[in-house]
């Protein structure tokens, strides 16, 4: 994809990019690190109501893995010369926004609240990753790769559908409110945060195509995510 | 240490001999890996009411840790043919005990608890790991050096206590009330479970006072960490 991306001719503009690329990078990273510490969050809260000692086990190591994920990112942006605290803060009203208007009701609502919120999340990233830097754009690819929890929800979910066929339906309305709302805040981080926005567009300026296109990629996986739950999207 | 141990003539007896060794050693996994998942759900739930993100971070990281070992331990366990969840049933009972019976009511009471229980558990644990094979000795060694949260609490409670004296006399209480009940925990364990007790007393069979001088070493080791936080142990 890096041959979309026009490259300035004037040393001028080539510096404006370079700091809207940084900028950029290290919002891409601080969203991600919190968005790492809310799952962390969830994950456990859900973990504690776990019906069996192996689903608590799984859910902290699912957890865990939120943490490997954020102080990885926390590495990088060091490397980049950014600080964590500093680069989470423009997305705390956002995921805790999500958080608070989105809390799990039982076991099966909280593990689609992983595997819907943080894939829609997940999706959004991969969206703006393409124009990072290699670097950056290595840990993001891994980090994303590396949920591991995707095949566990889905079992899970079917299995509770199964028993009781009648969740089904609650659990399909759940699932278009978590999308509902993720799409709201992320419409909401990308009005906020210019560099971010950027990214998502590439260094063209205001690409409302382009910006749809995205858009239309993230409700489509969402969609194929509650298929695969056996649910209506 | 390992000279201390007899080595039995007989095939027989040595038999007999690393049949224990390995339930003994199984029990010493067992229980690191569920008082991992107690110390991770403990931090988990006391970062959600940390003061600071920053401090939320530090917890989420610090129970980050604990999952890593617990997975560590899983994996040496599958090497030993053994399975998480049967070798963690033995120990459920006193770590939920444990943890029932010792709520922090806030803060600074919640950075105790992991310090002081992890802490004496980790002594415990250290006790035992004398008599274990070189690998698993290695793996406890490394686990029990990578708690990584000492310098925080101590400077968190110290702190803690600058800016309000008037705790110092709570929270010392509270470090005993963690000792007696991490003793009393510690005794139903060397009970219970005879493997794990032959592991702490060597192979010559019950010695009182090899099993005193370990508890004298654990009270010890206490008390140097309630110094080190500026309470009367």
């Amino acid at each position: 994809m890096s041959d979309v991306i026009p490259v300035p001719d004037q040393p001028a503009d080539r510096g404006a990019d370079d700091a809207d690329l940084r900028a950029g990078t290290v919002d891409l990273l601080g969203a991600i690190a919190y968005g790492a510490l809310t799952a962390f969050e969830r994950l456990a809260q859900d973990g504690a109501g776990a019906p069996t000692l192996a689903d608590k086990v799984t859910l902290a190591t699912m957890a865990g893995r939120q943490v490997d994920h954020l102080e990885r990112v926390r590495d990088r942006l060091a490397e980049l010369g950014a600080d964590l605290m500093g680069a989470m803060e423009p997305f705390h009203r956002a995921f805790d926004d999500f958080h608070a208007h989105t809390r799990p009701k039982d076991w099966l609502e909280g593990l689609m609240w992983v595997y819907v919120g943080s894939g829609f999340a997940d999706d959004f990233y991969a969206e703006v990753a393409v124009h990072v830097d290699p670097e950056t754009r290595a840990l993001v690819d891994e980090v994303l790769s590396d949920a591991g929890h995707d095949d566990f929800v889905v079992e899970h979910v079917r299995a509770g559908i199964e028993a009781d066929p009648r969740v089904a339906g609650r659990l399909a309305l759940w699932g278009r409110r978590l999308a509902g709302e993720a799409l709201s805040q992320a419409q909401r981080v990308a009005v906020d945060r210019v560099g971010l926005t950027r990214l998502l567009m590439g260094a063209e300026g205001v690409d409302v195509v382009a910006v749809n296109k995205s858009l239309s990629r993230l409700v489509e996986k969402h969609a194929a995510r509650l298929r695969r739950l056996g649910l209506q999207p």
